[in-house]
Parts: C-alpha cells; sequence; structure tokens
C-alpha cells in the first residue's frame, strides 16, 4: 500500500477509466466523479490528484488487478521530453575521451512510442536490435519558463515508470538525432500509475532497477544523475514553457543490452521489468509486430 | 486568389476563428458552421477542407487582413517532425567528407516553438544566434503505418509555409541532438494559411524562397529535395503511425545565416520571408523577447 497514492488509467468493462490502486485492486473513479475529470490527464492540469486519493480512501476496488489493461498513465502528454546519458557510468561507457557533458542531451518521443503496464513491447519486423531503458518520469503539474532550480520540485504533480524501449540502430539510422530509433509505436512503456509528488524524500534518491527475466540488468540511485531533477526543470524550461501534464523522463542507468559485448537484444517471451523505489514496478512482454 | 483556397486560423474581435482568404479579406467559416468543426485542425481529421473552400467561395470578407492577427494554422498537431538536411547543396555546407545521407536526419518540434504569420519571432536573452530556415510543411489527413511511396501523397490534407527558426548555439549544446536550439517559443513561425492538397503539382518542383529585409538568401526547388516527400512520408511512417493533423516539416536549402562567414543572425527589426510557389508567403518580423 502506497503512502501517497496510485493513480492508474486503465480499461475495464470495455470502457477507459481512472482510478485508485488499492490493496485489493482498482477503485473506479471516472464512474464516481460525474465528468468532473475527463482523465488522469485532466487531474493533472486541474491540480486535483490529491484530491482523487482522499476521495478513493476507504473505498472497495470495483475491478481486480487482473481484469483491467493498464494504459499509459496520462494517453496524450503535450510534450515528452527524454534525456540522454545522465549517470556517471554511463556517459563513461560512451569511452569517447570527452569531458562530462555540460548540458542534458535531449530528444522528444510521441504519446504512440509507449504502451501501458503488462503490454507487450512491440519488436518491430525493421529491426531486432530492442533494448530497454529504465528511467524515472516526471509529471508537471505547474506550468513555467525559466524555473529556477530553488522553485523547481513545485511544479512536479506526480511520477511514473518508464521503460525508454529503443530499437538501437535506428538511433542512428541518420546523420544526426535519435528521433527514429526512440519513437517506434509501443516500443516503450510507461505506468503502472502516477504517484503524486509530495515531497522531495519521493525521488532524492531512490533506487531504481531494470530487470529482464529476473536478472538485474541496470541498478542505480536517482542521487547519483548527472543533471538533477532541479537542474532539468531549469534547464528544459529554459526554451520551452512547461505546462500540466508534460512529461519529464529523466535518463537511464549503465547496462541497457546495447553495452554488453555481444549486445543482448530484447526478444519475444522475456519479461522486462523496470522498478523505482516507492514509485511501482513496470512489467511489459515483447512480442513480434506482425506489419 | 489561389486556385485551391488558402484557409487560415486568426483572432478577430477578440476570439479565435478560421476561414477561407479572398482577395478582400477573411471569410469567417467558423461563425458560419454552427460548431461542426471546433477549428482547421478539426476540419483537417474530418477530412473537410474542401468542403469549408466551398462554404466560402462567393461569400464576402468579414476582416479585413489587417484586422486579423494570424495564429498557425493548427494549434497543436499530434506531431511535427522536422527534417535536417534535404537539399544537395545545403548538405555539402557540412563539408564532413561523408557521402550523402541514405535516410533523413528527424527531430520533433513542440508547438509552442511556432507563432503566426506576421508575428514577431522571438530572439531569447540566452543566445542572439537566431537564424531562419524556409520549408514548405506538408499537413497529414489520412491515417498510416508503413506507408508505400505509391501511396504516399494520398494521405497529405494540405501544405503551409514554415520558417524553421533555429538558435544555432543551442542546436548542439549538448553532446547530441538538436532539440533544444530547435524548440525555444516561438523561435520559428508557421503560415500564414494552409492551402488543401489536391493534386502533385503543387508540390513536386516548386520554387522555395527566403528573403531577410528584402535579399534572398535561400532559394531552391522542391523537386530538388534528396528525399522526396513520398520518401519522407514512406519512411517516417515506419517507425510512427502518421494522424491527421500530423506536420511534417521537409527541409530547407542552402543559405541560413550560420552558413554565411562570418554569420549572420537575425535582429530585432529584420523582416523574415518565407514563400513557397503557389502556397504563400510567411512573413515575420523579429524581437527580442523579455524574459
Amino acid at each position: 500500500m502506497s503512502k501517497y497514492g496510485r493513480l492508474a488509467s486503465f480499461t475495464a468493462a470495455g470502457r477507459k477509466r481512472f482510478g485508485l490502486v488499492n490493496d485489493r485492486g482498482l477503485v473506479d473513479l471516472s464512474g464516481r466523479t460525474a465528468g468532473q475529470w475527463r482523465d488522469l490527464q485532466h487531474a493533472v492540469c486541474e491540480g486535483s490528484l490529491q484530491e482523487l486519493v482522499e476521495r478513493a480512501a476507504g473505498l472497495d476496488a470495483d475491478f481486480a488487478l487482473d481484469e483491467v489493461r493498464f494504459d499509459i498513465p496520462l494517453a496524450a502528454p503535450g510534450k515528452i521530453i527524454c534525456v540522454g546519458v545522465n549517470y556517471p557510468d554511463r556517459n563513461e561507457e560512451y569511452k569517447d575521451n570527452q569531458a562530462a557533458p555540460t548540458n542534458p542531451s535531449l530528444f522528444i518521443r510521441l504519446p504512440g512510442s509507449f504502451t501501458g503496464h503488462q503490454q507487450p513491447l512491440m519488436r518491430p519486423p525493421e529491426s531486432h536490435q530492442l533494448d530497454y531503458e529504465g528511467e524515472l518520469a516526471l509529471v508537471i503539474g505547474r506550468p513555467g519558463r525559466r524555473i529556477a532550480e530553488v522553485d523547481a520540485l513545485d511544479h512536479i504533480a506526480a511520477m511514473t515508470v518508464c521503460n525508454e524501449g529503443t530499437i538501437r540502430d535506428w538511433v542512428r539510422h541518420a546523420k544526426f538525432n535519435v528521433t527514429q530509433g526512440k519513437n517506434f509505436d509501443a516500443s516503450g512503456a510507461m505506468g503502472p500509475w502516477i504517484v503524486p509528488y509530495v515531497e522531495e524524500s519521493q525521488i532524492a534518491d531512490v533506487a531504481l532497477a531494470t530487470r529482464v527475466n529476473g536478472e538485474t540488468r541496470q541498478s542505480d540511485r536517482t542521487g547519483r544523475m548527472i543533471f538533477s531533477f532541479r537542474r532539468l526543470i531549469n534547464y528544459i524550461s529554459t526554451f520551452t514553457t512547461l505546462q500540466p501534464g508534460d512529461v519529464i523522463v529523466t535518463g537511464t542507468p549503465t547496462g541497457a543490452g546495447a553495452r554488453f559485448d555481444p549486445p543482448i537484444w530484447l526478444e519475444p517471451g522475456d519479461v522486462v521489468e523496470v522498478e523505482v523505489e516507492g514509485i511501482g514496478l513496470l512489467r511489459n512482454t515483447v512480442a513480434d509486430e506482425v506489419a
């Protein structure tokens, strides 16, 4: 049972819903709030996550966890900005004799490149180099431009877990930019839920791990990030106005499949788990896409 | 007077509207269609551009051109995918002794990085390296994944003109990816309108020019693009499902300010015009942003 509440978007009995995850399943809040919030994204924009958690407290679950399909928590964030190299060891893996970067490398992912918890990551027919990248993602709750680091955490509405799944050879398919390798439909995942942000200790130095078929491949702590959460919010908001519902995916630790020799790609039948301490465990299978 | 019709999004008398541009001004269609279409984006999704043009034919203008504020034609495309190096001379400017690329380099821009026709491009306090890039943009009308080149043009709903304004030093602010230099709020522009796609001759080999204070800086023809419109739609839809309202910005010719020696950046007071033959002339001023 989460101290802070866990809010999920899900499909059950043929309808998209949202609600609170408790010990026994899911409390359906979409049916109980008379259209006050269309979906979780709307609730984030209204600053209502805490109210949702309180409304659901003590209520019985409407659905068991195994009778719903988890959707990505926010269906269509205005922007999903992802951070490249952001943990010390991982940067060293690039072995290009460059000093540590002074600014974070950023790219944008489209919402369609993510699927929900328990859904298969799709391996496309164009490439078998499907790779995982476990990350913590921030959901923005308050708008802002050029947000000072000292104020940055006040702009977070919630956190979720992300598998920033990548088609590795398509990341370098063209001369520069990783766009295509990071944006194959349903190649990554987000979820299972969002946890409302209440205090810094929820993210300041929490454990992050990625396991493939039970074997730990990535393991680090957010306290070791090269660019802190405060710095990321400050830097990104220098050029773009952050809006409620925007998502920042904050970078992955060392240990992606591409870094093994030889590389180890994900295959149909694999189970990938990304776990962020206190936030959640995102589990996905892998399936071949039929084009 | 355009043979194919010109549909604009604009603000007049304090309200956001859309309509047809004719010889005398703007026919307001938002007031005449009883909410059938919320905006131009909705009309694109409904496949209704031709119907809008026909409804407005022969009607008197409701507003003169100089009494409206042009907004970007589609306020919030699901995705705006931009193509890097895509004209032969421009690629040679990189002088890195690499062969011509086999695949287009792609990056994503956020809607907020664009402003409308006649609005100022914003030069941020963080950098004075504001540069222009004139381009033709395609608006997608029919969804598709892995669209064959032979079918690609059937997925185009309309075209518009884009100044893919760039904060040049922020394009290389981090180790890789151009995200931040391409996404400063209101650093680029789109418009003035969209022209419905009817036949290939509208885009196949049309002239594209960029002028700064009347001096031609970029001048080329779309027939010389390295990656054709068909190839771009085919390639991009390999990884992401194209949806109605999505925008593809198809790359700029040689002659951006960064390529001069010394570079020539845009400054407050400059007037930048991007003109695409048969589609439109996008004109913007430049202003310093007050942070």
